[in-house]
């Protein structure tokens, strides 16, 4: 491939002078009878570039009769643009065109806008536009982002499995896995499914966590994190959340609860840090068309000090607000996403580092607390959004474990694998897990994670 | 935490002389009355490193009956080490004990040679051997390294969806995704099950590929790639099959076979070069003890030159080279491994991308060549393996495409949103498919996918 990216182009990667050849697609096209003016994105960035086209061009009537999204091959002179805006355009020498749009008044990402429930039905062709091309580059650039910083701290990535065979966390419903025939299910004598004669021999399901799987490579290799789909089958149509969607779950031996804090915090300001740096021009559209300050947040959370909070500082803290809150406040209680903002935005103005949680509102695995009746829980709070991070110190006591479970009303015969690692060389340990479409839809301003993700999987929507 | 990673400490990082705290789990121990000799390897590279413990210690007694994969925290002196094997060691201090082995002669991993089948029972401890250490850090080492390339090379990581209400492809049998009380299916009229009443409203499944939703990507953001989970319920029972595995998929637009087959040999050799660069400790082991030769073959495809050449000329050499194969060869049959690697490995002796395949063996997306028998269709054939990628150029055409959905017994209505790129702006494009175990076991040399995956699921198969 010979032709050059749109984003080189702008960038002032090639000379000035230089013949240029570039692919894409239309965005916009002028024209007056002496010239045309076709501007071409490629998605390599935010901007697409200007080609100005003579008349002489022996295509000329057919240039000005492109529309959008129609695909051109444009060669010609890098040169200083006179206008506003880019600071390049191409003084086309030929223009070939690629591909029409089939009867451009029904096309459905034709240039006017549209509703973003209007461009999910079509998502196929919604990264075409302005909008869900700058949010695939922000999410590819959170995800590369998330790789590095956790590549150049030590940790290994870890494939932690996505059909599992047993509901191991109990964080939620699950979708089943399986090849049984359904019009025609082998049966056991007693008249129950006969699973031995399913794919894998017994009842499988879509992981909800790979953390626990995630413990055992933290066990031989110090640190590891996974980044992959998890799944939960739970009938919720909100804004905040997906039947599919993928989960960043680093787990760190030899750590405590403060260790693990700090790699949160640490983690999400590179993160921001280097969506700051490498797409601003589509952080300057979300912060202009979606939601304002959205790059003024970043850049404070970049810098912010998170602050430490014990959970029961903070029931404290909400008691004494003076605020009516929608649902009332005393130890004990799961926060609700009220509590989060009013804490985050309101009484501190920073992310919050809330840990120590009551042990009756947390999962079996957490570390338990001298005081018998919390567990070492952390939830990052972030102003803007509640809620982005949950984590825990775990449990590598293996008695406190067994009675945690039975308290809980788990059989640890169920969890061998998993006290195994408590039976052979236990150590410290932790880990947080962050859903990484909601960190997009944060980052971006979006407002609901179906637009942040390419293809969502709700509540009677699997299509594409 | 404030302690070194192993790798560093062994690395030269740390000045000698310095007061350093270590931690990880111990391989071995040796005793005399005067000193033990720990070493203790944390996951960070291959090697432990060797604390030497004077008898002056208080527990110098616990220490002693250390046994392998005990977890110990131990600060003292970096010094240079006297010893053959590593140039530094630690002079220790003190030595806390974290974690005992709970009845040592029973442990799965105890020190001795373990059969990889053994190993594989204990998939939640096998990283805590050398093998399934260096097998994990070899893997991340890959993963990374893919990520690396083609973010440099300007592509956008997509997240292609896991469950998908279509058999698209056909590339495979498929699991079906479904939250229907099995004991208790609801039922249309005419007694078939009725999936209205399913988590998505029809059936569902899980992917066998990201391709087709891909392309949609590539028309708008010129290039893209999926890594990420694919599944196949074949009951294949073989050392290359797996149920669930990872695969990367780039998509690119405005390229043709050349530039994808391109594409395809500078990822690999980018991969293969980083490997070679950052874990030739892991590699020595593979190259010891489980295929001797791994690292001068990956030296040599680094810097290789992969031979195109086409199948039409591959049938010619393979039916003159007086050799008997398994299964006969003549035009029009698709190449089995043996011709695979009858021609990477003694015709040409060097990496081979074949292309332009007989349209009747492959898939109705590939795009038809002008002779009318052929699509441009390539794979790339390695020495010592066989077929390691496979792609091709997608058919921009629609009314090509259309003739052979037809002809392939598709119906082109139930391919609407794969129709629509080739209706609004269609493009010249291509992409592959890299079966990310398939080049974990290659580049390691291990004999069987299974043991490249954290946690295989295979035939009757999904624990943990």
């Amino acid at each position: 491939m010979t032709h050059c990216a749109i984003s080189d182009l702008l960038a002032g990667k090639y000379a000035v002078g230089e013949t240029v050849t570039l692919k894409g697609w239309v965005r916009t096209v002028r024209s007056n009878p002496n010239f045309a003016f076709l501007n071409v994105n490629d998605g390599s960035c935010f901007d697409p570039i200007q080609a100005v086209i003579d008349n002489t061009l022996a295509n000329y009537e057919e240039i000005t009769k492109l529309t959008v999204a129609c695909s051109v091959e444009v060669t010609g002179e890098l040169v200083e643009s006179q206008g506003k805006g880019q600071k390049f355009e191409i003084q086309a020498q030929t223009v070939n065109i690629v591909g029409l749009v089939e009867d451009p008044d029904t096309y459905p990402m034709a240039a006017k806008r549209h509703t973003v429930e209007h461009m999910r039905e079509y998502a196929h062709l919604r990264p075409r536009t302005n909008m869900f091309g700058a949010v695939a580059r922000v999410r590819n650039c959170l995800s590369q982002a998330i790789h590095r910083f956790f590549h150049e701290s030590g940790y290994v990535w870890v494939a932690t499995p996505i059909i599992t065979a047993s509901d191991t966390e109990g964080a939620g419903e699950m979708f089943r896995v399986s090849t049984l025939d359904m019009n025609n299910l082998p049966r056991l004598e007693n008249g129950e499914v006969d699973y031995n004669e399913d794919f894998f021999g017994k009842e499988a399901f879509l992981t909800v966590s790979g953390q626990l799987n995630g413990e055992t490579y933290c066990s031989a290799l110090s640190k590891i994190y996974t980044f992959g789909p998890t799944f939960r089958a739970e009938n919720s149509n909100t804004s905040r959340h997906l039947a599919e969607f993928w989960m960043v779950e680093p787990e760190i031996a030899f750590a405590d609860l403060a260790d693990v804090a700090q790699v949160a915090e640490d983690m999400l300001k590179y993160v921001f840090k280097a969506v700051l740096e490498e797409r601003m021009d589509d952080l300057q559209f979300f912060d202009l068309r979606v939601q304002k300050g959205v790059v003024e947040r970043l850049q404070k959370l970049a810098n912010a000090e998170f602050v430490r909070m014990d959970y029961t500082d903070a029931i404290d803290i909400l008691q004494k607000s003076g605020k009516k809150f929608e649902f009332p406040v005393e130890w004990g209680v799961d926060l609700s996403s009220e509590h989060e903002r009013y804490l985050a935005e309101e009484h501190v103005g920073a992310p919050i580092i809330l840990q120590n949680y009551p042990k009756d509102i947390k999962a079996f695995y957490m570390r338990m607390n001298e005081d018998g009746k919390t567990v070492a829980a952390m939830d990052v709070l972030a102003p803007g959004i509640g809620e982005i991070i949950g984590g825990s110190q775990r449990e590598e006591r293996i008695d406190v474990l067994d009675t945690r479970m039975k308290e809980m009303g788990l059989d640890p015969v169920d969890y061998g694998w998993y006290r195994d690692l408590r039976r052979y060389g236990s150590v410290p340990h932790g880990g947080f897990g962050l859903g990484f479409e909601r960190l997009v839809a944060y980052v971006t301003g979006m407002g609901n994670v179906r637009d942040v993700i390419p293809f969502p999987r709700t509540p009677k929507s699997a299509t594409f």
